[in-house]
Formats: structure tokens, C-alpha cells, sequence
């Protein structure tokens, strides 16, 4: 079972977003520092001024597990910690996030839980909910469907910023672990577990130690925390590169912040395999390759590092070793299996 | 018929968003510089920097038009134009825009056009495109469906700040005129148009002078260029006050900017309705009131100016005198029918 036959087609998309590239380009001028495929996009004001750091991003279809569940607060700190990497991931701090949420049809109830879960987080990472969109559109949304999607603004100073151009040949790759699926990777695995295997969100396969619904629904981890104690203690010029494990897993994510020329090789032995991913491939018959294309795997942010440091003595942090950078090679990423 | 008959209950929405404000109140610290229910959230990086203006909407319906027409790049023109609009009221001028794109299955053709019509307004409105998300959500969108909402962030001086507080008894009150329905209104014109009057978007009533379509498509006009000319004209100081006439029409717009203690007090007979309004009240039986409540009835900005200032001098804008600020009356907000 690949993602395409569950209904999402990564490749289609690439191709449309590849012919929109230019689309995007003939708006830049010199305030934007950032190309097509970085986490978040760059903006400086005016010279001399820190770097905006944006980003917009869906909680994609988690949403349907939420409703299963009839438990809407714990996607609204999905998609806040989620927003929250994709700009720490270059070295910003958050300043504030809007939200869009839309439905089929307004319940009362839903919103106010959603907003306090966007809250909750927005408060956990110092990040103001600023303003938020509220829409209902009958017939666009199938009947008690909702969407959820938000968009963060941070800043960094330019000296701070960490967009990879740092990473060199013998860099350590340190892996951080992930809280479950984080917030892509659900068309498949509802595909594989609620789809092909039959089970429900209320079943609890030994394995997971509670039910499938809340592995399901555990929510995103933002880093901020544990990388803003990595910079107070290693200095911010010692982290060469960082990269979310989101969306595209570790094949997309990982070649947005190598450099042309060195390879990340990651080895899939390093760290063990949550259960909950064993359980999707397994059930599911998803190959392993797909497994590493579509989820984090149990590792939800990489942190390339020079070869002195080492991330194991640090406590609190539960840093593993998955890998180093290579000089040469065809390919940014290589995932030894 | 009213807008809760077509599917949209804008009470319900409003009852959810006041159970919502305590949320988001309670992530908000000095930085944050609006209050609940301004047209774009304020925010001040740090004392002595000017404000960070942000806001987020979506297309709504609007969209369901785009699909029967298979045209697509107008709304990616229409959510720009909003959003910019949405910041302009408080005098800030736009910086960049995030769009969130989500589908129930990914047709090629459709996004790069939508991305297009983004990039066309962002050009027009020297704002960078710097990011986007794509959603491919087979389930949670019906068949063929599409949502399009964005996110965008501009800047103003605190000095240059417009938030109605200026806004003196006395004061006169212009419009300018809109394109169209511009960006909201949509379910109860399609439930009015295409439902109760029968018609079909290739439909050509004599009166709109091209098809219902055409019609229902035109573009959200942007007041950027307008409103910029004005200010150089006049001067920053002598805009008290500016309305964004969008989703909620006259009563919910006009009061967000106008003191407590005032009456801004408009005359419906003091400019003609564009006939696609009145054709939506004729064949939906529209009372009049849920008209101006839903719909800009031809007018997309109300500018507020004191009195010896004459806009109806000023060529190419097109604006019209249509009332007065009045001291004393229990509400912010009166339409004289």
C-alpha cells in the first residue's frame, strides 16, 4: 500500500507546485532572502532589520481522527507546534499565529474547543493567537467536516539565521524523538489501520498501550524548548542544520537544508521504530521506503551538528546519533535501511 | 429569505467567536496592540518598532462560482485584494502574503491558475507570494471541491495608525465604490440566483450587461492605489476612520471602527445599488436590511473624514457623500432605508 493509493498524490502535487514556482518568483524582490523549498519564508523590512520568518501549514486529514474521537482541542496545538517548528527550524522565535478554521456546519461546540487547543499552545510558546477566520461553507465541506490551517510569523536576526549553508562533509546528525505522527501521514494510516485492517479508534493493540484513537491523536511536539537550550548551551553558530520531519518524511525534508554536493546519510538502525508506525506498516503492508517518505518515523526534528559536539551527554533531551554528512554523492539524503 | 435559510448562520458564528475571545485574549501580552474584532491584528515586535498588521481570510463560496465557470485565477486575485484591504483600514501598507490551498483531489490545471491570480494581485500590490501550502484532503472536501484562504502582513507607523478612534461627531462619511459582491455573500446570492430564481451562471440578464458569472466573478477590487492617493492628497491625519464594507456587511463593519458614544448614520438613497444587488433581492426576495447586513451594496470602503474635506473634488475616485457621524444614540451603527 503506497500513499497514492490512499488517495494522496505527492508526485501530481510537485508537479503543480513546481509549474507555480515562477508564479511566485515574479512577486519577490530583494526583501524576500529565502528560495522556493525552505521551511518557512524569509522577509527583511528594510536592511539591517531581523528576518520575518513565515509559514502557513493544515493539520490535513487528523482532523477525521479528531472527529472520531469528538476531540478538537488537541489539533489546534497540532497545528500551532507545527507552524512553531517550521520556523525554529531557522533559528526564529515566534511572535504570532492566525488561524483559518471551516466547516460544513457550525457546532458550537467544536470552535471554542479548536481555539482553546490554538491557544494552549500559542501560550506554551510565547506566540500570540492574533486573529483568526472563521468560515462555514455548506457544500464545500462534506457534511460534519472541518478544516484547520494557520500561518506563523517569527523573527531572527540575520546573523542567527540557520538555513543550512553551514552543514559540512563530517557534521554528526542527531535525531529528536517525535510524540507519534505529528500532523502528516494520516490518509495513510487511516488507510492502513482503520482502512485495510478494520480496526477502530477505540480498539488498543497491546503494542500501543492505549487506544489506537489517542496514539493517533498525540500531539505534535514543538521543539522549541529543547532547541533554545541546544543554543544557550552549544551557541548558536555550533547548529549547522535543522529539519523538520513533516510532510514528504525524511526523502523530502531532509535535501531542503543540505548543500549541493555532501549527502545526509541517515541510518534507519539508529533509533528504534515506535510501535505505532511498526503497526501501520505492518497492517497496512506500506513498504518500508513509503514508511520513511510519508512518516517521521519516531524522529521528529534532525539536528546536524560539528563532530565535537555530542548530543548524548546533554540531558533532557534524549538526542540520538542517526547519522553524518558525506562529501560528494548524487543525492542530499541517503537512508540506509 | 434570509442568510440562516441558505445555510450560513451568522449568529451562531458570532455566539462561538465571543466564547473563543477569552482564549485568545489570554495569550496576548504587550505586544499585541488590537483588540478583538479590528479588521487586522496589531502587533509591535519590540517598543519604538512600527506594528506588525496581520490578517487571515478565505474565499468562502465564492469559489463554487469559479468552479461552474472553470475560471480560477480571479479568486486567487479576490483573497489578495481582501486580505490587503483588511490591513489597508488601519493605514498599514502590505508586505507579504501565505496562501493555504486544499482540494479533495489535486487537478493540475486548477492550481497553478489560482497561484497566478495570487501572483497578478501581489505584483499589483507590491506584496511578495512567500509561501503556500497545498492540501490534497480526499473526504473531508466534497467531490471537486476546493477552499482558498490566505494570510498577509504589513506594516504601519504607529503615528500612521488608523483605528477610528479619530472618528469626531460630525464627521462625513464617503464610499467607494466596489467591483462587485467582491469576497462574501456568496451562499445566500448563489441560494437567491442559481437556487430560488433558477438562473445559471451562463445566464445574461439584460440589466448586468454579461453573464451572471462574469458577474458574480468580478474580481475584489483593491483600494491600495486609491486610498494611497488620498493620503498624499490630504494627509495621513485626515483619515479618521476606514470600514472594509466584507462578510457582514454595513452593520457588522461600520461599528468596528466608530467610538462608543457615536452614530455613524448612512443613507441608503444617497448612491445607486449596482443592479447584480438588486437583482439578488428581486428574484431571492431579499428583505432589505438582510441585504445591506450581508452585502457592500455597491460601496467596498467607507472613509471617514472631517467635514470641510470634499473626496467628490478628487478625480478618478468616484466618491460619493453618503452620511454623517452623529453624537449620542445607542448603537454605532444606523442605516437610513
Amino acid at each position: 500500500m503506497k500513499y497514492a493509493e490512499s488517495g494522496v498524490n505527492i508526485d501530481a502535487a510537485q508537479r503543480a507546485l513546481a509549474r507555480a514556482g515562477e508564479s511566485l518568483r515574479s512577486t519577490w524582490d530583494e526583501r524576500v532572502r529565502s528560495d522556493l523549498g525552505a521551511f518557512g519564508g524569509l522577509y527583511r523590512p528594510a536592511p539591517g532589520e531581523p528576518l520575518l520568518v513565515a509559514s502557513v501549514d493544515g493539520v490535513g486529514t487528523k482532523i477525521r481522527i479528531a472527529s472520531l474521537m469528538r476531540r478538537y482541542d488537541t489539533i489546534g496545538q497540532d497545528i500551532v507546534n507545527h507552524c512553531v517548528n517550521d520556523i525554529l527550524v531557522q533559528g526564529a522565535e515566534p511572535l504570532f499565529f492566525l488561524d483559518y478554521f471551516a466547516t460544513s456546519k457550525l457546532e458550537e461546540d467544536v470552535l471554542p474547543a479548536v481555539i482553546e487547543g490554538l491557544a494552549a499552545a500559542c501560550r506554551e510558546n510565547g506566540c500570540a493567537l492574533l486573529a483568526g477566520e472563521t468560515a462555514e461553507m455548506p457544500g464545500i465541506y462534506a457534511p460534519g467536516e472541518i478544516d484547520l490551517a494557520g500561518c506563523i510569523v517569527g523573527r531572527v536576526r540575520e546573523a542567527d539565521l540557520i538555513d543550512g549553508s553551514a552543514i559540512r562533509a563530517g557534521d554528526r546528525i542527531w535525531g529528536l524523538p517525535s510524540s507519534g505522527l505529528h500532523t502528516n501521514g494520516y490518509t495513510l494510516a487511516r488507510a492502513a489501520l482503520l482502512g485495510k485492517a478494520g480496526l477502530t479508534v477505540q480498539d488498543a493493540p497491546l503494542e500501543l498501550g492505549c487506544s489506537l484513537g489517542e496514539a493517533l491523536l498525540a500531539v505534535h511536539r514543538s521543539y522549541l524548548l529543547a532547541l533554545r537550550g541546544l543554543w544557550e548551551t552549544l551557541g548558536r553558530s555550533a547548529v549547522h542544520g535543522l529539519a523538520h520531519i513533516t510532510g514528504g518524511g525524511f526523502y523530502d525534508n531532509v535535501p531542503r537544508i543540505v548543500p549541493a554536493g555532501l549527502t545526509a546519510q541517515v541510518e534507519a538502525a539508529a533509533w528504534p521504530v515506535p510501535p505505532l508506525f511498526r503497526l501501520i506498516a505492518e497492517r497496512g503492508d506500506v513498504p518500508l521506503t513509503e514508511m520513511y517518505r510519508v512518516f517521521n518515523m519516531g524522529l521528529g526534528m534532525l539536528v546536524f551538528l560539528p563532530p565535537e559536539c555530542d548530543l548524548a551527554s546533554l540531558p533532557g533531551l534524549d538526542a540520538v546519533h542517526v547519522g553524518q554528512v558525506r562529501p560528494g554523492g548524487r543525492q542530499r539524503f541517503e537512508l540506509i535501511l
